[in-house]
């Protein structure tokens, strides 16, 4: 016998759906990703399901079929008719009682939701505030789980202090990456991002600002910043893929540049947007 | 407009219940403890009470009566009437659409299972295996919270490995503590474990383990021990609230002492069920 109580209510177990018994909520045992539409035209799918699949061999969800995946996103997608979407999507190792160890006959749980994403002109036009936070995420940070807990603090840490993101400072003092973000400073004509390592998300969005970079002739050097370099970069911007390019205008208590969105963070921003 | 899609079908998010959003989910957004009960007695119930509300304090969950989870707790083990009972119960920030940041207006969410606890005296009789592993946990395991794909892996690992618990190891080369439990090292006549850091759970079994060995007039040392420290001892053990203490009779490839259960870690165990 195993009951189950929800708020102050005592349910049997067996009577409750298989989502209160998922994995996903007891362990943060699955993998997400985000992917969004630009004009009715989905954005970098297949790179984000290339990800996906290395995701889940990475914690060795087994059994699910990338096709399948890619025409559930289409079909919802479709449904939807937001021409703006951000579309998300996860699937957990499956619904089972509550146990570490792993049950390899689980059914995988997926789930997706489409929603319209809201215009976000002004942040691109004024530049956004960031501010640093210790980095406390786990060591794979390249496998996009659903372990984002120390993620949602360091951003409760920079809304505190009026800030939009947070930059996460390892502890040898070197930035990682946003907490939900790729971070990019620029010196002259040189981009500078941190090296993909296991302590980076393979960022899709990264990679086109990468490519972009370099279609206008930049250097681009993958090498960790300290905050220290970054707060005296020429320009700073961060890369999510709901929002692309967006310019950093003020690191911690500096202002970058002269405080507004830098010449060459716009015209990657332009760029970028010739890719989607 | 939302949708979402649940396997291969399209639901109108609105007609989902709040589990499909929950935070709980989509971050680990949470906090959570297990308590267990010894013939129909909650043992160290207020413990664990005080932890969680530290777990909550950390993450900043606000607003949770701790009195009104006891109550539940209790209406939930009399109701089930299970005398060896394990009592699973998280808090998660709340449900609502994805997004890192909070919002302070959300609704917390509990869920609480009880389950009858399998008889373990096998295990206690002939001791465990266990493997190391590397600890890629995040840096607040302080935090008991619903972040727990790291322990997973790590418990996954050690299945492969024929062993029933992942033992892991620092990136200086130090244990920290079991994927899901406290570990133990005895020397002569003395008890060696970890000293509480922000890598490690404060363990309530590890308390009243360390309580029974100084009533034992065992020596306790708290300092972290490295696997080839660990892999000499004379006896080793886990600690866990739903077995309390386990002898561990193989660690890696080695035999602990003459690969039976060591005479204090007996005692030990003994000497526990004395406070239960």
């Amino acid at each position: 016998m195993q009951i189950a109580m929800i708020q102050d209510k005592i349910v049997p177990a067996e009577e409750l759906e298989p989502v209160y018994f998922d994995r996903g909520t007891y362990f943060g045992d699955g993998v997400y990703e985000v992917v969004r539409s630009y004009d009715g035209k989905i954005f970098a799918l297949e790179e984000h399901l290339q990800r996906f699949a290395n995701s889940l061999a990475a914690i060795e969800i087994a059994g699910v079929d990338v096709d399948r995946i890619r025409s559930r996103i289409k079909k919802a997608f479709n449904a939807a008719g937001i021409s703006n979407a951000k579309i998300y999507f996860h699937i957990t190792r499956g619904s089972a009682p509550r146990d570490h160890n792993l049950d390899v006959n689980l059914e995988p749980n997926f789930f997706l939701t489409v929603t319209e994403l809201p215009d976000n002109t002004e942040e691109k036009d004024k530049g956004i505030a960031v501010s640093t936070h210790p980095d406390w995420r786990w060591k794979r940070c390249d496998i996009k789980s659903l372990n984002l807990l120390p993620n949602v603090l360091a951003r409760a840490d920079a809304a505190k202090k009026g800030c939009d993101e947070a930059i996460l400072v390892d502890q040898n003092g070197l930035i990682t990456e946003g907490a939900g973000s790729a971070f990019f400073a620029i010196f002259g004509r040189t981009l500078q991002t941190a090296p993909l390592t296991a302590n980076i998300l393979p960022s899709i969005t990264r990679k086109f600002a990468i490519k972009a970079a370099k279609n206008m002739g930049l250097e681009v050097i993958e090498k960790s910043l300290t905050p220290r370099q970054a707060s005296r970069a020429d320009e700073l911007f961060i890369a999510v893929t709901t929002k692309d390019i967006v310019p950093v205008a003020r690191f911690d208590d500096r202002s970058i540049g002269d405080g507004k969105p830098g010449k060459y963070t716009k015209l990657l921003a332009q760029e970028f947007r010739s890719f989607t």
